[in-house]
């Protein structure tokens, strides 16, 4: 029996999918058009299309980041606001990025339980920046992650609501979908009927955390929207040459549903982990488990004996309260989790 | 006797103090050098550094958010966030300019009671951005507003308190004077001993809404601090080629304590508009008045009342509740609102 | 008989004209709306549209650098280019300031004789951003500095040339009219038929060096190139509180030609002074002499006597060449230079 | 025998060498640390420690557009200027981007022969911007190409000439190495020798051109000036979270002098197509052939001929002047240029 992987730090940790290697290996020699004008590129735009059952403009990069910035860029002038929640990575954790692409545009950080804008804050927020007031930054688009950076998921009419409200209030409607696949497996739900059909105008769908070497998909719903993304992507430093290699793990990643194999693998080993973790003494999960992402309440000794196991992890705590025995932790499934790492997570946890 | 001006919109709807007119009046012939080589300007260093007990820089500029925005900038790298109250102007009313200014730098509102940032709001704020987490904006400034948004004022106390926390995190302490002369009148204090000696790093001395025509000092009290603001004053358009016109009014402006007379009157005047307005049935005043702003709760028919009497001030709140009998609604005096306009307001108010 | 005055160093030397002070002092006391709510800035629109012969709208600011920039920030993208005569403001004299509005837009040189700039050039330089092509910065506006930054004027027929190319490149046409007044008095003709009527969008018409205190009024000629420039001139701390103040200068300016004859008569001042100056041995005007600029390559002996005699003007050569026996220096005249200053001027130099 | 690939548009339409496509195989599967906390970024700062016999500071990048802009952003701050080629990538084909990342920063184009810029062209730019005027973008880093968008090389006492300018003037000197391998192998001297020993400090270390799928290195030598580079890199999305697929192929890249044999063969390739081609009749080199870059003047019918033969390469004049018969084109070659390609493009160019 293999020893089991106790590093359960980040999607991010995990390797490349076997299958998108083999797709690199397959491009890697011969000549191709460079900055995007190859073969793969140009399918990209039909395989997308078709996952998308409409026309897309697909834009390849290689961070969510540079994904996100783009997409919320294109759509916010520098007087305008992002609307975002406050535990989403555009707010927390890519430094301030999309207000330097947005040449100063305003994140602006709305609340709400499990990870998801509340509605009623998304509006009272867009309430204080009235229209055409000079004085005040003015809303331009709102940007929901799916699934969310707690591990939870936007359901359809949760995602139709605040669609509805972005669409009165003439915003772009983004969806950072750095995980779109660990939403999409979990769901059970066509891409298409939680994006565009659903309201969301431009969507940053993620490979990378999914099994990718380094591959993002900026994907534009309507060709109207794209406005000068182009020229912003190559300004930033993110046209890349042989733009064939961003493409073709792409591709294989769309292909025959292996993202929903691999995302949805990922759910499974995070789902068992959690049961087996909630069912420990004194642990409680913090929010149900509907993608990649277990948080969960551990008592100080389980993380001591986790840690002296050679478990990965991360503290979700900047500090502990005096006195306090337990901790929030993250733990993050991949494509490449077995059971026997879940298993082994586990036992060390259980100390036995 | 006069007919009262029933005006309380706004300090900026005031016009000039008659010294300060006498000023530029004095300036207006003869030639002078351009872009702050001439007496004026050289003569303003002396005068600030008097007033402020220590040598100081000194930049005239013509609006508050220029003097703001060049104050945090020059602090506040792109990557950097700028610390602020949930009501400052900083926020709320400057477009985002800030953020623009340091080019994508991050606007961070922070909540505390009566327009004040709260300490422990403040220190959360800064634990939020452990010093070198790439992904993490990184604090660089905190703004206090004095007198605040809400017309109150920062005591000595509350000050040191909020610089103890931003020197230990090595922040620039930046205070946006656009009211310091009503909070200096307010406080009875010395200029020093609020600002440098408390722990404050630059200041935006307004004197605009005190009577000026359109006059602000940008006072850096460590030379060390003002790193290029002034080729970003150059960049922003806010080096005056005529200069001499902004600094013949600071320098009436604090001649003779002429500011804090100025000040102090608006500052009576709003106490006895307060008092009047207090004493109405079901009226009720949101904050102390320690400056030249009152917010205060009116009945919806008092509103109507001063309305048909052609009074003027500011609806405190986009929308009113369902039901709600009252609003809240803020005035403003200034340094030429007499005790007459005073009288009138209230007679409206009352009905009588 | 008056000391003569020898500062020819710069029109922003200059004081305020009588009339612009009048009016100041007749807008200094009163309440009226802030931030440009004001019966000033109301009546503005309608005194240029009138100047103008057509609806416009204009914006008041206090710099021509802010002028510009908003001018030319409008209607530049970030991957925009601005191109520019080399000896431009905007080039070699704002600090890079269009590039800052204009998050980043590229300053493009183009030479031509007697600071104008030529319209093969022009040309040339578009033709190496081929439209659509992400690699290369894309021309975005021309603008025209009227008159120009070596004292000489664009003749109708120069600009529409211009224009032709800017048009059939839909590139935005910007004039710096920083010395727009001494243009117009120059070329007696209609200020529409040098601007719109000639292909001009988006005019910067300068009031401060013709004898303003500190107002310039951002002309657009299509309220559809006005886009977001309001909000853009808010982020930039450049939308003052008390308004009013600045477009009284410009009212004043332009009501019964003042404009006209303040800067005719700086026009006369330099005709006669270059003509004295052309006639000293060793002397030679660089360019004709069609405003209030004057450019002479004078003797160094004749430098030497001036500078003992007390004058004052710009060395125009950062280093002399080697065994150079004469510089080029610039004079500025002014609303305000008397006859006495020129005669004392010229006799300075001619020693007697 | 092979068909010959008559494909020499460019170096970046080239696949990936083996060698490196076996690193990345090699690093497929497994843990590792995110963004850069693995061990193959961990060795890269060793290995290219050891490969510029110093410590030096590597920030792995995907494209040379970022690694330019984050060099020459953390040396140049918005008010500075930063001087380069006018035939330079920074300048002609990123879109302005070292503009935007350098925050309204100024692109200063400098000109010379062979692609080089000229020492005292470089001065007289230098001059044009004195310190501390702060009317003038300052001048604040250089930027050379090597090897240069003419196909030639910088020499060693070249290199040390600029380097002294900058020096003198206290300029961040940069150098674009999107080819350094081909320079290198071309000059045959150490890396070390050409670079930080000869004045420069910042090095961008192409390797995708050389035969990487998409890895530069950002190389600093001196840790002092790498500033905020990390919050930079961060901020412009090109922190890549499975950072060490861009580190393992830089390590491939460099191991075991791969790079020089890479580039080195395609300097071969170069100067017998080089050799060919200028014995055509009629044809003429425009640059000597120093790297992998040839720039020849081909007569119209041998350029007919090549296309109608399927050759790609750049027409390199935007248009033809009135009745020319020959054209400058490009043609590059890469690693895995074969001599049968070579010798085909060279048997349809002379039609036998």
């Amino acid at each position: 029996m293999a020893t089991p992987n106790l590093d359960f730090s980040s999607d991010n940790a995990a390797g490349v999918a076997p299958e998108i290697m083999a797709a690199l290996a397959a491009a890697a020699s011969g000549r191709a058009g460079a900055y995007g004008a190859d073969a793969w590129t140009e399918k990209l735009q039909r395989a997308f299309s078709d996952l998308f059952g409409r026309d897309v403009l697909v834009m390849p990069v290689v961070t969510g980041t540079a994904a996100n910035c783009l997409a919320l860029a294109t759509a916010t002038p520098s007087h305008g606001a992002m609307l975002c929640h406050r535990t989403s990575h555009v707010n927390e954790d890519e430094c301030g990025a999309a207000s330097v692409f947005a040449h100063g545009g305003k994140i602006v950080p709305v609340d709400g339980p499990l990870g998801k804008i509340d509605p009623s804050l998304l509006k009272a927020a867009i309430a204080t920046m009235p229209r055409g007031v000079v004085h005040r930054s003015q809303a331009a688009s709102v940007t929901l992650t799916q699934a969310t950076e707690c591990g939870t998921t936007y359901k359809l009419a949760e995602i139709a609501a605040l669609a509805s409200i972005a669409r009165e209030a003439s915003l772009c409607l983004h969806m950072d979908g750095a995980r779109f696949g660990n939403a999409v497996a979990s769901l059970r739900m066509k891409p298409s009927d939680i994006t565009w059909k659903a309201g969301v105008d431009v969507l940053s769908f993620g490979a990378t955390k999914g099994g990718a070497m380094g591959a993002e998909a900026l994907v534009f719903f309507d060709p109207a929207q794209v406005r000068d993304a182009e020229f912003r992507r190559k300004q930033a430093g993110h046209l890349l040459s042989k733009m064939r290699y961003v493409s073709a793990q792409l591709l294989a990643y769309v292909a025959d549903d292996l993202w929903l194999r691999l995302c949805g693998h990922a759910n499974d080993m995070a789902r068992r982990l959690a049961e087996g973790l909630g069912n420990l003494p004194g642990a409680s999960l913090a929010y149900p488990v509907e993608a990649n992402e277990i948080f969960v309440k551990l008592p100080l000794g389980v993380i001591a004996r986790l840690k002296a196991a050679g478990a990965r992890f991360y503290e979700w705590e900047w500090a502990l309260a005096e006195g306090a025995d337990s901790m929030l932790v993250r733990l993050v499934t991949a494509f490449d989790t077995r059971e026997t790492d879940v298993e082994g997570f586990l036992a060390a946890a259980r100390n036995h």
